[in-house]
């Protein structure tokens, strides 16, 4: 028995699906200890947009470490860190005409929600936060609490309180006015809706299925929090930095989110980082009342530096990411079409795409007939019914070819056999 | 007005105390862009124990990434992580004839943390926990609930709840017995407090004021723990990996916790990465109960490694902290001597130092006397009273000579100019 | 300044409305001590279904205390307790087939429902309860968080939580179906929503502005909660007791509740009582796991026993109710037609009757009004917009004319002055 | 198999050690429906002070009750109430220069501390509160939180938050020093305690074994609140009217609660009905904020005022109540020292008397050989350890003759067989 099998805790849970031992990896590749190479469509879900080990990122990580520069350095000033916001500042924020200010909430994704979270409820003064149903926002008590997946809400062993769960878009397959349930509440002073401090949303769904908001739809949210004097937060860990086509996924919605949360692939070579973006109104916590460790993480810093300069300087990933995007899109449909008993359902935007399955089985039986071709993708969806794709943005042409095919060849094996 | 200023939000602390920019980094030095040296007697708060850029790690970590090594990986296998686990079995468990299976649960020590407490309240079904008296455990919802910092709890903008609070080790000066008040409440059937499902607690607090429980308390604690059907939660996270000299901060007390939270310097590089250690009799949670984007960051792997095969495989490094930490504290009692008016207070153990001023006032001004003379060392304490050294282990005698002739000087030039 | 205004707190209310001194009360009316009556339509908010100081009432409670009955005799067993259980037995439980057992759960309505809740929630091991918009439940702090008035929320000075607020019957004008939103969270393993343990449910709603939700609606809700394992309660505080027809409300829906919260009327006199019946299945509580000084008042058993005795034997004083509610009825629709440019709306069913307004501001002039001409009404509604009438069951024709008459002159002289 | 067993839930207690139904009383004698009388000590567990049925109390409400005095007024103006206001300020407040607003939060208790609790969380915008071990407020979720028996804390089947218990006077037997560990908690800003808004109290913990705080002991709770800003809530439900001498239980020991609760014998007659008396500062609610439908039973003021005119114009009351007290607490003084072996402790103030047994066993023995020598009393305490005493203050010197003695007999019966 394996190490793995004897050590790591039963909770490991990709391990599962892919039972192999991997040891190196480039660009949209993954290789086993055998030598075995695996298409990779799921990109640490989402956390390798640049793909694995990007060569530009790279040689600037191996570079600062070479020179010595300072790995850790809490929330003290560095060169790094001052790149990185000029960076920031220059390629992304100016360009959008946004103002934001820049928490450093600590390493991962429900860092920057926790802080989030935090600051709505104490900037307000009111204690509820609304969610949306399938939303994932992340592990920790406070993230959990506005996270949708009842076997993961399990795992608190505490009651989560203090969230109240309206339906996303579609929720209801479009048969119903967008936020009824949601602004009769809040105009009923009899309504028993605690007040929101804030209402936390993504864009699209990865987690809960690869559910895409219209457009239409984020900004008639934004405009109710507006209405009502709501703090809207926008989780964009997973569906930022590109993933849908513009750096921030909510860009083509023309919204101003009060709050932004980005992680995963926002030090581009998958290294722990995160931010909290918020307006300069909200910048109220005492100097230190929020703090972590891991907050000034230089490498990420490097290579979060360089993968601003060298993708979003102008539009062309934007483009390209809608493009293949697209091309997937179009697969699916064609997949949808071929078997119509099957009720799959095409999803997704830009580079987020779920094809989804009438029930959790087939979906997984899709992901192994993958694997067992050489391509890793994933499940998502409250049942796992949704087979979800998040390959890496720098994804060759030939790469998506081979992978797609792969893809039609797994469902075909599963479908009719 | 720096980017720092106008980008970065107000929450930022340590850039307050110490107004330079650094860029580069070796063993105890940390360089800032003028090319002036800073003494690092803080270490990333702990997470720096074997120096800034440790050379045998930096080695593996380039080598590591030249050879395209996996970089992130979920919580897939990998060569890297199979690396980690074995050497944490042969040079860490095995010798110390410890069981423990071990979870991924994020990128850092409020992860371990919030891992920890649900898993408890999960097994045991109860939602309360005690904490002590200025404990410290993390900035994320579930963590900051038996966090005692009133101000860092108000940050939450929220109640928190579930948690409560006994008195730590020597919290009235020795003067009654431990454990008086929490037994009596367990005990008595009628007494309010409910049933707890784990006691979380700190060998010494470091964010507390370096508050070293006795080996006795612990003892004490541990067996009231068995004796009461309570998990015992040890968060190694700060004082853990050496830093009191065993690798393990309870190992001298001869303890068993239920589960042990790892960070800070398990990478041994700086570098996000965190361990919660679980008796194997909890290890119950579902596949993916709990999960993460940042739990599979192979460097941090490699480092890590790297790190417990170079400095772990003998007590040296153990015995060579131990005696370090005695210097340390050897001076801070001729300072507490020299200056009877002064009320000061030598506290700590092994690498992990205090000196306790009458008021926080004081101890800032000499942390900032320090600065000027070219030593980085923080505060700590409730209000800010204690003068915190946690030097990287690896700092030598000749560079102790210098630090704390700094610390005298700049002791000297507060209390008597 | 009287007593009143120097002694009472401010948060006094009814006397705002009605400011006189009242002495004497006899059936539907109510005598000040300067002699004016005042027809009373509001019967104790519900509490008075059988009139003020019904003559057989009066004379049993006479003869019990004349003859040193006990009076107060905590949870023990006395003969008032007896001929009380036996007669509910008799009288109302076995002629409709109802097997359930008793608590006696305190003095008031929202002792009943906190006994509901406390119970359900330690039967099914979940915390969270469905509540509806605008419900009205109780004021002590689980009833309060049930309850749906963000004004008396307010009042606790805690986040209340534990409850999610579903639309009430027509809370969408009929425009979508019954418990779209509901049933698809329940089902949606990712929606969210905390599993919850119970369902609580007014069939019309007093205090929310006399809405009656319809008999397939309370039947589509018992079979949901059926269907999803969760425990109905129907809080029958003021509802029951005949109030719209039948003794308990739900009987024309067919419906079999896991619970029952009376009070308001069940001692028939006006005296402070209150019952929980259960489902014997859910009779779990170890002895005194619940408990209270005033569960035993044997003057409420002996009027109450009386009540049933003398109104529940045969189903006339349901038909009475029905066909009085119906005469009102009538003159609200009449009311509506006749101001057409005031949109107003007629509400509720049997002897629970609501005339809203399109503001509180109107619908309190019209109370003033009525008051004025010697007629006791009250507002309800989220914004005091609906004019409430629960007079006693047993008003007569002439004092429904006399009664109507005055509502009518007010409507006109609020509205056509 | 009696009405009792089969329809009333097993949640019943008081009726299992007292199998006897009873039908009529008087002063202190209970009268089974078999003709037996039975002395009774415990006199509706603090609720008749002036014993069964009090013939002046008792005219006074037959006369009220004749003349159809109004019998429920919601919390309308009425002279019964102003009778009442009248007296309370004449006979109480006034002579004891007391300046209090009245709330009448509920017919009960439990009322009485919900309204407290939501009120000073409301006036200070903090949600913590204080309570002392083995304390009881009641059954309702707000008061259940205060309350320290963890059988009836697991009732509520909720994680019961927002209280943390601080030790009662005399919980280490006087060997540490008042207050110990709360004021440490409270003056240091990293002790992790929740800033209360309140502190509620008992004077003498009658449920939770008559335990009496001593007056220095208040003293000094009084004057900690007063130096933290914390509002200092005085349970005098069962302790007030008279049951340890003076009305208010804490007038010997000087002080000025923010709020006083009142109940149980506040009618005098056994009637439900309870006062919250709140600091006129403190009187921020708007009109409704807090309500309820039995916040106006006239006969309970009509029998309230009776017995403040009856019983407080002098000090006759107070005085006699002490001197029986010292009796009852001499008789148990002997007792214990005839008992060396069984380790008895004679505890409690006033007419509120206690007798420690080493186990619950024990004390429940005694009290079921007591009833079967025809006397009442009821044991206490977090293990049922505690007899415990509250006879009316009525009670005649040769009934405590009777009683006492039976007791005594009850006692060697059990002990020395």
């Amino acid at each position: 028995m394996s190490i793995f099998e004897t050590l790591e805790s039963e909770v490991r849970s990709y391990s599962r699906g892919w039972p192999a031992v991997f040891d190196r990896a480039q660009g949209s590749w993954l290789y086993a200890e055998d030598g075995k190479a695996y298409l990779d469509f799921f990109a640490g879900a989402g956390a390798l947009n640049y793909g694995h080990n990007n060569p530009a990122l790279k040689k600037a990580l191996i570079d600062y470490i070479s020179r010595d520069g300072v790995t850790h350095s809490l929330d003290m000033f560095t060169v790094a860190k001052r790149d990185f916001l000029e960076s920031l500042d220059e390629v992304i924020l100016k360009p959008r005409s946004m103002e934001y200010k820049v928490i450093f909430p600590g390493p991962g994704g429900a860092n920057a929600v926790e802080a989030a979270l935090k600051l709505a409820r104490k900037v307000t003064g009111k204690e509820s936060v609304i969610n949306f149903t399938n939303a994932f926002h992340g592990m920790t008590l406070g993230a959990l609490s506005v996270t949708g997946n009842s076997m993961k809400r399990g795992g608190a062993g505490i009651p989560l309180v203090h969230a109240t769960p309206m339906p996303y878009d579609k929720y209801f397959d479009g048969a119903y006015p967008d936020f009824l349930y949601f602004e009769r509440l809040l105009e009923d002073s009899g309504s028993g809706l605690n007040e929101p401090a804030a209402v936390i949303v993504e864009t699209v769904q990865g987690e809960g299925g690869i559910n895409a908001a219209r457009l239409e739809w984020l900004q008639g949210l934004a405009e109710l929090c507006k209405r009502h004097g709501i703090l809207l937060i926008l989780d964009d860990v997973q569906m930022g930095c590109g993933r849908t086509g513009p750096f921030f996924s909510f860009e083509d919605a023309g919204i101003k989110p009060d709050m932004i949360c980005l992680s995963k692939s926002i030090s581009g070579y998958g290294l722990p980082m995160a931010l909290t973006l918020i307006n300069p109104e909200l910048d109220v916590w005492a100097p230190g009342e929020h703090n972590g460790t891991f907050r000034g993480i230089s490498p990420a810093f490097v290579t979060a530096t360089e993968a601003l300069r060298t993708y979003w300087r102008d539009d062309e990933l934007e483009k390209s990411t809608k493009a293949k995007g697209e091309r997937i899109g179009g697969v699916f449909k064609e997949l949808v079409q071929s078997y119509p008993d099957a009720r799959l359902v095409a999803k997704g935007r830009g580079l987020a795409r779920g094809l989804e399955f009438p029930d959790g089985e087939t979906a997984g039986k899709v992901c192994a007939a993958a694997f067992d071709r050489g391509l890793l993708m994933e499940t998502s969806g409250p049942d796992g019914e949704v087979v979800k794709l998040l390959p890496a943005l720098t994804t060759t042409d030939s790469e998506f070819t081979q992978g797609l095919e792969i893809i039609e060849e797994s469902v075909k094996a599963v479908l009719s056999p």
